[in-house]
């Protein structure tokens, strides 16, 4: 194996590759990356066992001839290693030669590199197979139904189940459904292909996934495939794959409420910064509860902490129609619900001091977030 | 004790005073802020037992009325919430008042806090007296001898004495020393008074307090005084006051070398990231050594990793004079020594393989870093 290759091409696929690996993995070959260079280019492979990314970096990228002088061959090099190496190396191309098969010789014309590298045949096999139901959604839609969900996933391993985005997609819908039994964010998106499937993802996995679709530039489509065991994205030249959580994910249908009977529009910005202020003594005991009550008169925000003191702020921007109500709860959900609401105002429905309430975008029935109160004495 | 402050003026005082304070004081009572309003302002003292500061916010900052309506009194507040209560505050004037010496009430006009307060006899006593050996120091002088000798202050406290900058004056200079035992860096400044005295201060410290100075505008010269067991820092209306490490200062006369035979004049940056690239396979082991193999040929740089493999580089834009050498040392003190010499090229000088060597500027006898090699086999 021998290839000569252009390093800002080599940095950008070795950053994806890299992604997923883990020096700390349990099986210790999962810190390498598999470089395999075949007549198509350089792919590049890495996981964790759990996510997978893989990589082309193509012999030509329009008029660049990014690979030349190559021989065919396959070989593993650490991936934290290669990575720090070819992004601190200064000149633009980089001679890679694999001697014995142990040995890979990496030079710029001024820094010379003998790097240990493990036989490829080391590697566990790694399932990219498509297969299942495949669709294509639109990448931009795509990273805002994680971005706007997956937070309220459960970060505990308790419930693995919990620890998913549930996705399921039917009648030209693709649905992202987190909840960590506390809160619940649910979210809709309309895809061209008429599939149905259900899959539960490991919530983490997938916010990497957008955020490595994100930092890809030029990427509009995303191609999935959806089996029982695997998860598949396909974007510009690049396939990455996360294993499925198994089991059914709880129904949730009953925790979204049907209706409500008081409404609290409200200046996102100010309902945040509110809250940031009203919590702060609350806060620094690791308390994180504050009480909203609510008149058509007045919305006032209150906390209090046995050792701080206590906090009160008259809310200014904002109209509640209802009953007079006091309701309680964690400002950390409500805040992460607002802020998901990705919007200038929000608007919250409520049943009942006790009754989950629903924070959602006026106009907008495709995206709600569920934050049940919590009772204070 | 009430008054109306100024905002801005108050979170400028209380950055200040809340530097030294922390919540995991062995003392609890220690992670409160010291307010005492006097005819002359609101006094604002914070400490941690070996570092305090004290800082003044008058009552008037030329035309501006900081404070306004006021009665004299003391308190106790914790420094954390206090500072971040009035960064989250978004009032121009903050409204505060003392009930029953144990409830402060700070409002703004929208958000309103009852924080717990601690009487001030509940605070130890802090000596900010005056006294000892006085002298002025240039400010940007004196946070450059911090900056340039500091880092190299053992952090281990296995022998205290080590963690120490250790300061001395005479015949109208200060000069700094600081080592771990494996390296050393001392710089001379000019002072206009003829004091003698030396002093071991906690070089962790004294880096906070050439912060302080930095982040203060306006302050061109420091009052310093220096006794048995404190050494007092003045500017600006701030005191800030160290705890002394008692014991004597090892005595370094003979470390630093009388002379060398063999001189490399190097380009900084390009010396510090070849280290960065040499030292990469190693560096993932924790083996921080690299090997310098010195010829008036050719400088070679090279560094091994039993795991990794090995790396190789030749250093271009250099001058060696002297017999062949070969030395090896660990590169994060090079590199730190390099980068505390501020300039673009400097001047190792070497005595043999075995022999501390100096980093130098040119033609700036005021500052050396010693470092001592290390043997490899």
């Amino acid at each position: 194996m021998k290839f000569k290759i252009n390093r800002e091409q080599f940095l950008k696929g070795l950053n994806v590759a890299s992604k997923p690996t883990t020096s700390k993995s349990p099986i210790p070959v999962l810190g390498n990356i598999l470089m395999t260079l075949d007549e198509r280019g350089l792919h590049l492979l890495g996981s964790n066992g759990e996510l997978a990314m893989k990589t082309l970096i193509p012999l030509r990228v329009n008029d660049l001839e990014v690979i030349r002088v190559y021989t065919e061959g396959s070989c593993l090099v650490s991936s934290k290693i290669i990575t720090e190496m070819i992004r601190k190396l200064e000149g633009n191309e980089i001679d890679f030669e694999l001697f014995d098969g142990s040995i890979s010789k990496i030079e710029d014309g001024r820094t010379k590199y003998n790097l240990n590298s493990v036989r490829p045949e080391e590697y566990p096999e790694i399932d990219l197979e498509k297969n299942g139901v495949t669709f294509e959604v639109d990448s931009k839609k795509f990273i805002r139904l994680v971005d706007q969900t997956s937070f309220a996933a459960s970060t505990k391993e308790q419930r693995p189940i919990l620890t998913a985005l549930h996705l399921e997609a039917s009648e030209g819908e693709l649905t992202a459904i987190a909840t960590d039994s506390a809160r619940l964010a649910k979210k809709t998106i309309e895809i061209k292909d008429n599939v149905t499937f259900s899959a539960n993802v490991p919530a983490r996995v997938l916010q990497e996934i957008a955020n490595t679709i994100e930092s890809t530039p030029g990427v509009s489509v995303v191609e999935v495939s959806v089996s029982d065991k695997k998860i598949l994205f396909e974007f510009d030249g690049t396939v990455v794959s996360s294993r499925l959580i198994a089991g059914d994910y709880p129904n949730t249908k009953n925790i979204i409420p049907k209706a409500h009977n008081s409404f609290l529009e409200v200046n996102s910005s100010e309902l945040l910064k509110a809250m940031e202020r009203v919590a702060l003594l609350a806060a620094n005991e690791r308390e994180n509860i504050i009480k909203l009550t609510l008149n058509e008169d007045a919305v006032v925000m209150s906390s209090r902490s046995p050792l701080s003191g206590s906090a009160t702020e008259t809310i200014a921007t904002c109209k509640y129609s209802g009953d007079p109500l006091e309701i309680s709860f964690n400002y950390l959900f409500v805040s992460a619900a607002v802020k998901a609401c990705q919007s200038e105002d929000v608007n919250i429905g409520f049943l009942g001091e006790m009754k989950p309430f629903s924070v959602k975008v006026n106009d907008d029935p495709s995206h709600v977030q569920i934050v049940t109160p919590v009772r204070t004495y």
